[in-house]
């Protein structure tokens, strides 16, 4: 959590899930962290899950072109699939730039 | 939680909270969302808040003036300065222009 360059790209990833195989999500998911990390142009994440079973997950990356490898990640694209299949009830997800970005922290 | 058109202003709010008056901040975080909703340009949100304390919204606008235009609402510049002084530790703040968006539900 950070304040990011303008120009940077924004995969907002906002999902719900069934409760189906939840220990097999969060390794799944904790993976998918550890190996987005090591891609080019990954610039950091923000994940957060309530109680009420939304998430939302936003990954940062240095351009559009990053952003598409990552998709096209064949870890990353067959993980997709088992989460269509297993663990997900519904996502959706937003490219976007950023304009602008700012940070506060409690001196 | 839907695909946005593009050219859609996403402002991802990223926070950590004190847990100080944590009945204050849920009350003032529900006027705030109906609020939003009253605001001309506004399209939507989303919002999530895990067990860790991170907490993730997005809210959605028609363009930028509408995304402005929030930020410099009376009330919302009041409730901002409670937020700073008692209920959050640190947040980062991102708007970004959607360029593309899907979504998937499970049939």
């Amino acid at each position: 959590m950070t304040q990011r360059p303008a120009g940077e790209i924004a995969v907002i990833f906002v999902s719900t899930v069934t409760g189906a195989d939840s220990d097999g999500y969060a390794v799944a998911a904790a993976a998918m962290g550890a190996l987005a990390e090591t891609q080019p142009g990954y610039r950091g994440i923000d994940s957060a899950r309530g109680v009420d079973g939304l998430g939302i997950t936003v990954s940062y990356w240095a351009d559009e072109a990053a952003a598409v490898a990552w998709r096209k990640n064949a870890d990353h694209a067959a993980i997709r699939e088992r989460g269509r299949g297993v663990w997900y009830e519904s996502y959706s997800l937003h490219v976007a730039e950023i304009a602008r970005s700012y940070d506060w922290r409690k001196a």
